[in-house]
């Protein structure tokens, strides 16, 4: 697992500055970014959540730091093992080795709950620059994907190439790690589009959407896992336009301005996981106007939406982006809403027309 | 689509039925089993729950039930139409179907709520002995397979095989229908494990479990969907033995009993769903005599839990077995639980192990 060898070497350094602290007779301590709120910074220029400067040091000689002090450095042990041993595991089954045993010849649980070392994975992954998929940890995965690209896997000792476009009404799911010991072969497609539901992406893939129209079609079975933004990002990276095709109501939103922006809880890693230039297709308040049909198949905006609109029209990159005011304003006015799923009204194939219309008129949000 | 005339004719002769009581001069009505609570039933003889015998007659001249009458028929001949154009849809779909117009030439809306139409949706099901996917209408989805299986996937003009051991650190994401233009191509595995969390499953998948031991590896990712629960029933019905693999709380049994005896909800499925066959391989409170580590390795029982072993208590079934009492005793009297993310704390690879002791010694619960 060659990829594996970069965070296997940058524990095995933070791990030797200790000893050498140790050694010299200072305090060792620990040094990572604060990811307090007050530390997450909407960047403007780049356009995604990440963390600012502030830094937090955890010393081993002070009372109120050093049970922590040893709960980081026996995580990062664990780390360094599974790299070791070329295995994967979760947060929690790291939480059960942990309270298993510490090491080799330490036998003391110094852990009782998960909410203890969910945390300090954080501080690793943010004090030596490193993702947790790196640490051979895998995140909760969702997520599914057809289209015109090949994905070479090497899983253990195979290596298994992945034909997107042969997955039948299945698609290839999205994996927790998308980075180490996998690759993409072949990117063909012109374009991404995310889309929200698995229902349409379904309805989307049996009309092969991506195949006529030469894209990737990716459904984040509602808000998108770590992998899948990822992902994104990735294929965002190879030049491919975005487009993220959602609901028009709060959850909609919300998931458009995380695979946008990044979120807060994973401020730590925004560059990596937002995707910045992503637009967004649709469905729109404005959709009413243009395709008849729709006002018949709208539905009662609930008030998690209609609260969610008024604290949306605060937000100054939404103020500066009149488009988005006049949808919000038009929700919150009419308090109706529309769900992706009404374009199958008329016929079960309009959705592959609506999209194809809105690429070709540019009709998108930014 | 082949496998869809079936469901075409039977739709078209309940259609034919009614147009000759009209021509006759007598009052249409639509029967069906009743799928009320009172008639759900727990066949002894062949473990699982299904419907009764109860009917349940709509009639359309019938002021209480014409406009229920009218939506059956309307959803009946969309289904037909779906099946005609050879698409798929969901429930949701064609609620916004329904809701847009009721056919060519009747521009009323009688449905106004999805909770309208989904009862009716069962009803026709239940009438004329077809499965929802047979009229192209997809459930949702989730649950994940690995392991020598080949299956056949027939999606509109492409038969496309997916070889459920080269589909790398992902598996084959198992659909909503596996009964229509899919069928498996061949099936070399000795038994399938049905693993509840997909953490576990990346876990055993990692080690390459499944071909070590010649198995099909399945997780549903919590409790199985519909098309997981019927994949299962399928293999069970190729002659391979089924082993759930869930924690030991209420949630893990739970997930074992739907797949086991079928569900409340799907009892007029029954048949179609629940694996009877299955064995529960644990993990057991008994685990924790045989090994001593997971000792170290247990948490507190919740509420849920507790509460929900001493209704299993009372089930007459469970009485009749006196591993799944002394079980759910053990577990009221400690107040404490395992989970099988346990099974990681001496070594990642540990999981492995046990299953395969497991099944050696025969060491599973009915």
């Amino acid at each position: 697992m060659a990829d594996g060898k970069a965070a296997l070497k940058k524990i095995e350094d933070l791990g030797n500055g200790i000893v050498i602290e140790i050694k010299t007779g200072k305090n060792p301590k620990f040094v990572t970014l604060a990811r307090t709120r007050s530390n997450i910074v909407f960047d403007k220029k780049n356009g995604y959540l990440r963390l600012g400067t502030a830094k937090e040091e955890r010393n081993f000689i002070n009372v109120a730091q050093s049970r922590k002090f040893m709960q980081t450095v026996a995580i990062a042990a664990k780390c360094h093992k599974f790299l070791e041993e070329n295995l994967h595991t979760t947060i929690r089954g790291l939480f059960y080795q942990l309270k298993f045993s510490l090491g080799e010849d330490v036998d003391e649980s110094i852990f009782s709950e998960q909410a203890e070392s969910n945390p300090l994975i954080e501080d690793i992954e943010v004090a030596i620059d490193v993702k947790r998929e790196e640490l051979n940890l895998n995140a909760n995965r969702k997520g599914v994907l057809a289209g015109n690209l090949k994905v070479e896997d090497t899983f253990g000792d195979e290596r298994q190439v992945i034909d997107a476009s042969k997955m039948g009404r299945s698609g290839w799911a999205i994996p927790s790690d998308v980075d180490n010991d996998i690759r993409f072969v072949d990117v063909k497609a012109k374009y991404v589009i995310v889309v929200e539901k698995d229902a349409l992406w379904q309805r989307l893939n049996e009309d092969k959407f991506w195949k006529k129209e030469n894209c990737i079609l990716i459904t984040p079975q509602g808000q998108a896992a770590r992998g899948t933004r990822r992902l994104i990002r990735k294929l965002a990276d190879q030049g491919l336009p975005v487009y993220v095709f959602t609901d028009s109501d709060a959850w909609g939103w919300y998931i458009y301005w995380t695979i946008k922006t990044g979120s807060i809880n994973l401020a730590y890693i925004g560059e990596d996981v937002a995707t910045p230039e992503a637009k967004f297709l649709g469905v729109t308040m404005a959709d009413l106007d243009k395709y008849d049909f729709l006002n018949k198949l709208t539905i009662k905006a609930s008030d998690v939406d209609l609260k969610r609109a008024q604290e949306m029209l605060q937000y100054e990159w939404i103020k500066k982006h009149k488009e988005w005011v006049t949808e919000l304003e038009r929700m919150i006015k009419s308090k109706i809403k529309l769900e992706q799923d009404a374009l199958q009204g008329p016929k079960l194939t309009f959705v592959d027309d609506y999209i194809r219309d809105k690429i070709k008129n540019s009709d998108y949000l930014p």
